[in-house]
């Protein structure tokens, strides 16, 4: 008989099928477990899967007495309170660089759709605008790619990769992290300073309560008025009102979002702004991403299960 | 007093001030120039700038009896006769790689939008559709660029840029051109077994008369289902009804397409279709992009009229 695991999070049913191969999935499909099943169905469960951004409130894990381990879908455990887990007992894993390149990919796509402002070029095509020889602002040669300043926050995978990726376009890179890595791109000690010395800024920091908001008027001024943003981390690592502010008065150029402060909810000021390209979290949303996210997942469950420390476990 | 040149083709006026500088410009803007002036102002223009794909009647050439030098103001000169420029001892003269930079940016911009389906998921967040959690077939998990095959068709300077930024995204990577060249990627002795091998097709070959409609309904076929072709390089190398053919029966995935038979003219059966992204020809568009293909414009008039060979002459 196959071990239960309960899902957390809401995830198309398509993510589920191949980890449903390997455990009995109880699905709460986003909804708190308890509403969903009766508390004699969620006593015995020993493991559950989340999307890792999503909170996980001290009722849920109430419900859940045998809970041994939490499996994060993908990188990123925001959603997650350590110290609470730790005082618990429970084990907490994730899908470590699985899907980094996939997200690379995505950052590369937001910053080049962003920069040569693909989506009013794509109108102007569609609407016949071009055809009929109608100028358009939008439509002016914009600065290309090369010798930009690149600046990119955080050097783990995902930003190592994107930095890889940017370099390959005659760019210029630089970065900013807690701590100097051995990498052949410039260190900057601060993100005021990359956020100064950059023209486009890359968001791929971990997100946690240290890199809430840290994103703010103050780093977007410094951008300037010729900088674009693109976020493929977690929407809470910018102040989205601030950035909303930003783009309107033109205190910056463009962004790139791929992550959003309250998802799926993406507020009217930010979908009407024209020099903005909106993409709905599917950084690692590719099938190889899912793949290597769900065989993540799997190693991790099983480890669980056979008595051993997770396979991948956040450190 | 400055040398007169005639302007043959459309330019945007921005792109012509720092030429206008230098040299004293009759602007034709696409028109016949005989149309535009009288024959007693064209008699004594001795160079003349085009954009190069626009084709050059020998009616034209008989209104410039004077005409010495034809300057393409870009890479290509695919609208050029060259050996009725040799019988009438014309020179020749281009911007090669001025823009191969900015070409080549766009051309991963094409790539990276067609495959990460970047336009449909652009609309999924703005219509809302995503905060209203509605399914959209157009958000299935597509494949990441990671081991994908990219076949490049052309290896010139163009084709070498695309080529490198390819490889950082980790992918492998290989070509046609008439000859093989001193580069680390795969060599296809025939444009069929890189069609047949590869899943993304990127033209970046010359145009000419060699290279008219040589992508057709059988390399398209080669391509297949999985398959997505992108042209940065002159409409004229791909059929493009059998393009739009292939693309409306999925025969093959997507396209991303700058450049389009009969510009700026794009059918509606291909605006029409949801799995193309296609830009205004804006390949070289970029500040840095002019910036260089002005400058070899100048040093082209330049060299010419101090009797000296052009600088960048076409061989």
């Amino acid at each position: 008989m196959l071990e239960q695991v309960l899902i957390y999070s809401r995830f198309p049913k398509a993510q589920l099928v191949g980890i449903g191969e390997h455990y009995d999935l109880l699905d709460a499909a986003g909804k708190p477990p308890a509403e969903k099943f009766g508390a004699e169905q969620l006593k015995p469960i020993r493991a559950m899967i989340t999307a890792g951004g999503q909170s996980i409130p001290n009722a849920v894990l109430d419900s859940l007495p045998s809970l041994g381990a939490i499996i994060c879908y993908g990188t990123g455990y925001d959603g997650v309170d350590l110290a609470e887990l730790k005082k618990r007992n429970i084990a907490l894993g994730n899908s470590p660089g699985a899907n980094a390149a996939s997200v690379a990919d995505l950052a590369m796509t937001l910053m080049l759709a962003a920069t040569r402002r693909l989506l009013p070029a794509s109108d102007y095509v569609r609407s016949g605008d071009w055809a009929g020889s109608k100028p358009s602002p939008a439509m002016r040669p914009p600065l290309g790619m090369t010798g930009r300043k690149i600046g990119i926050y955080g050097m783990g995978e995902i930003g190592r990769k994107i930095a890889a990726r940017c370099a390959s376009f005659e760019t210029e890179v630089g970065y900013h992290s807690r701590s100097k890595h051995d990498v052949p791109y410039q260190y900057f000690p601060t993100l005021a300073a990359l956020a100064e010395w950059c023209n486009v800024l890359m968001v791929a920091v971990r997100a946690g309560p240290d890199t809430q908001h840290i994103i703010g008027a103050e780093i977007l001024q410094k951008l300037g008025a010729g900088g674009t943003i693109v976020n493929i981390s977690r929407g809470s690592v910018i102040d989205q009102s601030a950035l909303v502010s930003a783009l309107e008065s033109h205190a910056v150029a463009a962004a790139g979002l791929d992550v959003y402060e309250k998802e799926p909810h993406v507020p009217d000021v930010l979908t009407r702004l024209p020099n903005v390209v909106l993409t709905p979290h599917i950084g690692g949303h590719t099938i190889e991403g899912h793949r290597a996210m769900q065989d993540c997942v799997i190693a991790n469950l099983d480890a669980f299960f056979a008595g051993q420390p997770l396979r991948y476990p956040v450190k």
